[in-house]
């Protein structure tokens, strides 16, 4: 769609702005190049050389490879004196299907920044699905002019974090299956005896176990000293097969996985039952991952996690299965973000997952307050939250933000004139079809209609006490009425700048106008305030997201969603935030609902609980948590050259 | 078990042999240290610095973190005028569940060879399954003053080979389900617009479909010209639901999905069907990455997997999924061998997967031959099969040696007073129990009478025409008079040499008489031979193998198998090696026989294929491709200091 590339990014201007350039930092020189080729025409500098250009000790690199590398956290401590630099969210109006370029927007405003106004600043992206890189959507590198290189490495394992969420999340659920058999074929003496083994004569708790006794207030260490009924206590977490709320995951589109039936061999004696896979970014290890700000806060979250309830009711989690320290070391490198770099050279941090229809959908605390670090007073930090503001945004406040504490100076709301057409009632828009002529041709009428959509958008981040500015994404087929007609109506909804954005056709260059416009809104005063009050009942929050956020006019509890929220509440867990889960394709539950839609009830058909996480997780109407692939995957168009190692079809 | 560790290692002699120091080379020393802290005593050092020393480029190297690193295959290019270096595989007898010591005695010879007698020497090893890590084996890495350091890094994700391997297996298994779905719900018109899509007002081909044309005989490459009937049989694979072989993976003991039932979803329409998960290490796209000489080669092979038949009874491969690309960009990195170190600092290769009794269970050709170069004329390659001869060493030669056209010099066939005693007639052992006392006190009768299995196994790698030389892997409770009768029956059976090896207490020191004793081996001549012609039918080769190696009277195919060979021989499959899938615990297929069994007939409970890897993969009795956590998972001793980093549990 944005084909006007040809012109170009290869001013003096590029490479890292005078204060990381003190430290010898390199100016990227690429010449003008054509579209297919742009990420591979660039050859990315060595990531220690990046590194050391943004001041990292050699120390704080764990390379992987010469494109890429973690960071480790001790960095934080050394600059914990380093006041923080501003902190810029980019969100989006409702997208259609295609995606409306908030990764584009991202990088092309840190290019702009670092290499057109001299400001430090990194760009803080999230860990794309290898699931809808090979089934429909292609991956999440950016693109054009304003992508993170080499975009194959980004939209493949990267570093493994995603991966080592997926070992960590199933090894709960095969502890769990396994402990419910385990626990219905032994007496309680034969579990006990096999739980604390004498090991050369020797039995003793291991400390997870030692931590479980004490949670049920046995106060002993010595495992002879336990009366049966203690033993039995200790022995038997007594899950419900009916009340495991904890689900496997893979990060492949595999609809086939999304209602499946486990335990069916013989050797499992009967104890099938019926469960799901979700797709590896939903697992609650993600959102944790996303949430902590350390490795002692993931550890204890990880221990948290409730994987579901005992026939008398109770809670039953990671450390009662006796895995936490698992989790721990399968997830100790994947806390550390990974630095990457953008087309122009400078620095992107990529932690955490998408979906913030499913998940949280935001990248981590821990590589924003890494980079706010970094930048220090006067730099800018980048972070980008999924979807339409009204989901990756609201989330991005109301759970991470608490969790981080940090206050956000800037919301970049971005916007396509495509978009907005749709909005204004276009005809439908699906990847891989072509795109009707509404789209091709000006029509200032759908624009205008549409428009409803992003203003609404803007009044959500108000809402926050935050000031806004809003990124047009111009494409090639825009025009210069439908551009002005967007900037004029966003500035009259009270945005505090709206700027149209080339960043895909001319890199950095095409988003400076963006840059001076985020500059100057992040000098405004800022009155950010949450949403809700965690102390409100736990469906006054919800009440509270659907009306004031998506404009519904009430909630409709399913019994289900009611006995959930009764049982969490008390279960004590009534005091945390709560993470929609809700479509992207609409402000209500219904994907076809386009621009404002009103007079709906939002139904509520499950609720459930990330502890660990710590958010409350209802599930708006029939949100599926595992993608499916289209008859025609991306992955026809994908090849690798075995004599060059080129990769193609990848974007 | 092995506790007399106390002495030590630490003198002049570590550190790389005269032909690699020239480069530099540094010799690690630690001090004494006691048990458990071995591993994290010895501080490894950088691994571009190892890698310095054994004469890599630095752009032959990409670092993983500062302990490990992927090679590049350049490297076979450049190293391609340079002779190969002696191949010695270490085997084993049959083991007990506890494991007895290949690892060890691996890393205890490359310690020896390279810091004690000054020969160039590298360690081939076979990157862990996370499933028995967390399950009831723990890691992998060796142990005592004989393992890979960091271990936990060796234990834990590695460089990612397996999760990738997942990814690939998963994206295969997702695509034939999504594809069958689709083809089932769409009229052949509507499935090729799809498969074929106007974009931009053109229609093409992708080069993989182009491909699939050509295999059906249709040399037309304009979509608008292939008529009616062309497109049908393009576009419908036809996948028999009931003939899908290909399985879904997973590197986690989860027994709850060795049967179950996918496709319950109402979105799935009914199209549900039974099927498994496997530990990914059995993945077809394991044993390929451990079977091809290079990228076009790993490729040509990834296209090649047949996923099952269609209702016609026509093979249906990966090619014709068109997923092919993408499973060689998934794999890119993964096809490089993995560089870590010994605790006296020398060289390993890691790479490829365990298993050897549900999968070739053998590293990696690339590495091995990587490592013979590397080494050059005079140096030693150690590398390791799994489990006992019959099976790990019966494929190593059968079916890798076939692939990569390597000729070993000499098996190391590990052996353990222990699982002698066993054989003999000892009690029980199993993981987690205390040993019975005749394991720990002086037991003459039980060992001679368990010599049997030593013996048998000898004599099957005398089949193959090549020295053996067994290594008695010492344990604390052995007494001398047990040591020596092992060595005396092991030499009046033929071996070469026996020699008492003591590398888990001393590290190389340990292990030198049998460094000096591989030496003298690897001069003597060698008559390698193939155990049988690939031309032989399938069954006579299965019949080969079970009566010559397992030494049953004869095999007894199921209806199953003997359709299965019927129709893999229609298709032209006979001609490929045997990779039997039987139980490592006895030379027959029950597992409770010890000893030399006979009289027995094997039972071929199925047939499968690995036209990829290049396998025909016979299931003898009842053998699970799916391990289960027990009662007490290692996890439970599994933790993470949040503070110091330190894991402490993993072995």
């Amino acid at each position: 769609m944005q084909a006007d590339v040809a012109v170009l990014v290869g001013d003096a201007h590029r490479g890292l702005p005078p204060m990381w350039l003190k430290s010898g930092a390199t100016v990227i020189n690429c010449g003008p190049v054509l579209k297919p080729e742009i990420s591979r025409s660039q050859t990315p500098k060595a990531i220690d050389q990046l590194a050391q250009e943004i001041g990292l000790l050699p120390e704080e690199l764990e390379a992987y490879g010469r494109t890429k590398a973690k960071v480790r956290l001790s960095l934080l401590d050394r600059l914990k004196e380093q006041p923080d630099g501003k902190y810029v969210l980019v969100a989006g109006i409702t997208p259609t299907p295609l995606g409306e370029g908030k990764s584009t927007v991202t990088i092309g405003l840190v290019q702009a920044l670092s290499a057109h106004l001299k400001l430090n600043s990194v760009a803080c992206l999230r860990q794309p699905s290898q699931g809808p890189t090979f089934g429909v959507k292609g991956g999440a590198a950016g693109g054009g002019y304003a992508q993170v290189i080499p975009m194959e490495e980004f939209n493949l394992h990267l570093t493994g974090d995603i991966h080592a969420i997926t070992a960590a999340n199933n090894l709960v659920a095969a502890a769990i299956d396994a402990r419910i058999l385990h626990e219905s074929t032994q007496s309680d003496k034969a579990l006990y005896n096999r739980l604390v083994p004498s090991v050369n004569g020797m039995r003793r708790f291991s400390p997870i176990q030692l931590a479980r006794l004490h949670r049920l207030g046995i106060s002993k260490s010595d495992p002879g000293a336990l009366t049966p009924e203690e033993a039995k206590t200790f022995v038997r977490l007594d899950l419900d097969p009916e009340k495991v709320t904890w689900q496997r995951v893979i990060d492949t589109n595999d609809r086939f996985l999304r209602k499946i039936t486990v335990g069916q061999a013989n050797t499992e004696k009967g104890h099938s039952r019926q469960t799901q896979f979700d797709i590896a970014v939903a697992s609650e290890i993600m959102a944790i991952l996303a949430l902590s700000d350390g490795l002692a806060d993931m550890k204890q979250r990880l221990g948290r996690m409730v994987v579901g309830s005992s026939r008398s009711g109770q809670p039953v989690t990671a450390d009662d299965l006796g895995v936490t320290g698992a989790l721990a070391v399968l997830m100790k490198d994947a806390i550390k973000p990974t630095l990457m770099q953008t087309l122009e050279g400078t620095p992107v941090f990529v932690h955490a997952g998408p979906f913030a229809n499913i998940a949280h959908g935001n990248s981590s605390v821990l590589a924003d307050k890494l980079a706010l670090k970094l930048v220090g007073e006067d730099g800018y930090v980048v972070t980008e939250a999924g979807f339409g503001a009204d989901i990756g945004m609201e989330k991005f406040f109301n759970i991470k933000c608490r969790a981080s504490g940090l206050k956000p100076n800037v919301v970049v709301l971005v916007a396509t004139v495509r978009a907005l057409k749709m909005h204004g009632g276009g005809p439908n828009v699906s990847a891989g079809a072509p795109l009707p002529k509404e789209y091709i041709m000006e029509n200032l009428k759908l624009v205008a209609d549409g428009c409803s959509n992003l203003k609404k958008q803007i009044q959500i981040a108000h809402l926050f006490g935050v000031p806004v500015v809003v990124a047009l994404n111009v494409f090639q087929t825009d025009t210069q009425a439908e551009i002005d007609l967007v900037c004029r109506i966003a500035e009259k909804t009270g945005a505090t700048a709206a700027v149209p954005c080339h960043h895909w056709s001319r890199g950095g260059r095409g988003s400076v106008d963006l840059a001076h416009a985020v500059k100057e809104a992040a000098r405004q005063k800022n009155n950010f305030q949450f949403l809700y009050d965690l102390q409100m009942p736990i469906h006054e929050k919800i009440r509270t997201i659907a009306q004031k956020v998506y404009g519904a006019e009430d909630i409709d509890l399913s019994p289900e969603a009611q006995a959930k929220i009764e049982y969490y509440t008390q279960q004590g867990y009534n005091t945390l935030p709560i993470c929609m889960a809700k479509t992207h394709l609409s402000l209500s539950h219904m994907p076809e609902k386009k621009g404002v839609p009103t007079g709906f009830v939002l139904p509520i058909r499950d609720v459930r609980a990330s502890i660990g996480a710590g958010f409350i997780y209802p599930l708006v109407g029939s949100m599926s948590t595992m993608p499916g692939l289209p008859t025609r995957p991306c992955f026809y168009d994908i090849d690798l050259d075995p004599v060059t190692e080129e990769i193609t079809g990848l974007f």
